[in-house]
């Protein structure tokens, strides 16, 4: 007879029958989880009861409580203002968290940000950070809360101490089929943020071709799922759902991210990175109440760019975490690949579509993302589309632009992104916009 | 880059999109299962979708075919005779595989018959086996083959040649809430029985309160699964849906259940136990070829037991397992517990139900069953039902005997039957015959 208040094999029953686990049972689940009490196929039985079952609101509440306090929470409390992070669900080309840090702390806000790598076609914050010579993401975290403190905002990726849940169960989803679950993907993305220390919190839940969740319908279940989660935790929230049916801005790997990220911190870059990443300040601002409005927000962001504010803080930032902050200036201190290949237009139109797995995978092939979380990265290499949706092009004329080490190198890729635009003899009918809805904050 | 045809997640992904997997992809999925290279945690995760998801007829047969084929499959052509062997799906009493094997194999049938353990309130052939000192059922296979040569008969348990695919899975399933699908059990039990070299066999699916399947439709739905995955590969098939209301027969636990077979083979013992020999038997005269029905089958049957043959094949059976096989005539040379302990009724009345998991509990409290497999077994102790279904009993009339080692040892036990028979005023109002319904052979 066993000391346990419960068996794991009774919890994955009841799930696998529909029944709801109570806060008890789902507290005993990610404790033995963690500790490795529940061996490893138990918990992937579980989690494909819970992916197919699926989870209440107060399950999936629960989880992320568990998950939350699986490890440490920063307790941030001592630093003056709210701190307020961004998530975003995943994109290609979706640079924005470069941005928003410094431009939020820039106006007085706190932003703690705790990144990802990338996989598969989406690439990650920290790959792209370290194309900055000297950017240590992997700081300890009393290091992370004295950056804050000085700078406020720090971009880390994640820790030992942070939700050990989750990392023990994202490991084991990603091989058992059990990724594609709203309830876990919300209990596994709201215990990484809220144990950072966040008072406030903006999702950017992508939607479309080249985003995790295809369909809209998929996204704003999400969306939804998530401020709920946080809500009910006492967070203020919103989520914007936003388009990812063609790559966000022009530029696509490593280098060339941080480069454009620049380049919109200094006031110049494509319009549609500059529109989200106001957005998105806007939101940030008003959610971690420094100003009284997300209007009033997206005019502070403004500003902040305008005066340079923002690039300084960039720089700050650069050099607090031991980077070459002279990159702010020189982009090109970074690694570039040095040859180019030019991708042509097979033929006259207007481009009606780019589908951003095909510009995301190029970038794998080309050595700049991940196929296997152990594969290294190259940070030279990259892409820069020069037409996007709605250009009229001349057969022959430049779609993009590899950024590559040799024409061979670079034929693949090539291959995949002249596949990847889509040109009619008409112009695309529809136009999306960039931010479909929001989601939280009484619906703004 | 993996040389493996197919990525075990995928096929995870796939069964729990609803997918239907081919007879390929099954073969990697059970050939990693069986030889380690796919992960359990990976094997239960697809287990749980294939359950919540089910399996199509052709997977099912793909999978019994692929687990069937994980070990070795016996070749038993050389022996004369058509091979035939019944698998019962459990229930509290059932000794009917013991009288069975001998039963058959004095008319000329021949029959390989791999059993197994008991575990929770279910008794296991191999140990009521076991009661009979020196009896060996752990006979490697050129003796079993050996043995059935000589006799006709012969009773092991699984050996590690034998569906190695099943032996893990099955470990896996009952720790993962994944052994109740009926896809999963029929090729569990189909891969086991077809790998002993049947030509044909008999099922006999219980249902009711003592049964795995309580709800009839449940052991339909079972019954023609097996059918129909048998007849797919070749064999002749058919499935009696019986009764399992009320424990088989009147004697419960190891020794007392060999008593009550050899009482049976004496043309003796009771009724309902009897009966469902006969027709399990008619049914493996007329699937093994022996007679050219049914009927005759059973009538054959009879005579075997008159002419004292059927007992002969017993005592011929036991010797060449090494056993003692003066028990036949001397059943108190087995181990029986010395004390009795009378289970008296509460009440005047008739006795409305026997409630079969509060019998088969009863057993393992006293030791005679396993809570856990790693639980030794007292084959010495068990129960006597002098009242069934049906019988009229006055208040302090004697219900059921408890062999047991002492009063205290008995009086868990006791409350149990004592809670299990359920007595009223007026007789049961419905009695379901023995035999439900019959499937499989053009459903007779």
């Amino acid at each position: 007879m066993s000391n346990q208040p419960f068996r794991a094999v009774d919890l994955i029953r009841k799930k696998r029958d529909g029944g709801e686990l109570s806060r008890a049972e789902i507290e005993f689940f990610v404790d033995g989880c963690t500790k490795g009490t529940i061996p490893d196929y138990q918990v992937s039985a579980w989690l494909m009861a819970a992916l197919l079952r699926r989870l209440t609101r107060e399950e999936t509440a629960a989880l992320t409580n568990a998950m939350l306090h699986s490890g440490e929470v920063l307790d941030l409390s001592a630093l003056r203002g709210k701190k307020v992070d961004k998530h975003s669900t995943g994109g290609v080309g979706d640079k924005t968290s470069l941005i928003l840090a410094p431009l939020v702390a820039a106006g007085g806000g706190i932003v703690p940000m705790i990144s990802g790598r990338g996989l598969g076609h989406t690439g990650g914050t920290l790959d792209k950070l370290e194309s900055i010579p000297g950017f240590n993401v992997k700081l300890p975290l009393p290091e992370f809360r004295r950056i804050l403190d000085v700078c406020g905002c720090s971009m880390i990726g994640q820790t030992d101490e942070i939700a050990p849940a989750d990392r023990k169960l994202y490991a084991l989803r990603d091989v058992t089929g059990t990724v594609e679950s709203p309830y876990l993907i919300c209990a596994s993305i709201m215990s990484k943020k809220l144990a950072e220390g966040a008072d406030a919190l903006v999702l950017d839940v992508k939607t479309g071709s080249g985003a995790f969740m295809k369909k809209e319908e998929d996204a704003v279940f999400l969306a939804e799922l998530m401020v709920e989660t946080g809500e009910l935790m006492g967070k203020r929230m919103a989520a914007l759902i936003t388009d990812m049916d063609q790559p966000l801005g022009r530029m696509v790997g490593n280098t060339l991210e941080v480069d454009e990220s620049i380049q919109i911190l200094r006031g110049q870059g494509p319009v549609d990175l500059r529109d989200l990443c106001l957005e998105l300040a806007g939101w940030m601002f008003f959610l971690g109440e420094v100003c009284s409005s997300v209007e009033k927000g997206k005019e502070l962001a403004a500003k902040l760019i305008n005066s340079g504010h923002a690039l300084e803080k960039f720089r700050q930032m650069i050099q607090l975490h031991g980077g070459d902050s002279s990159v702010v200036d020189h982009p090109d201190k970074m690694p570039r690949a040095k040859h180019q290949l030019q991708v042509l237009s097979p033929r006259s139109g207007y481009v009606n579509s780019i589908q951003c797995e095909d510009v995301g995978t190029a970038c794998v092939i080309l050595g700049g993302g991940r196929e296997k979380k152990e594969d290294s990265i190259d940070h030279s290499v990259g892409i820069v589309l020069h037409c996007k949706v709605g250009d009229r092009v001349s057969a022959g004329a430049v779609l993009c632009t590899i950024y590559c080490h040799s024409d061979s190198h670079a034929k693949p890729a090539e291959k995949l992104l002249q596949a990847g635009y889509r040109i009619e003899d008409a112009p695309p009918a529809e136009r999306r916009p960039l931010i479909h809805r929001v989601i939280g904050e009484r619906n703004h």
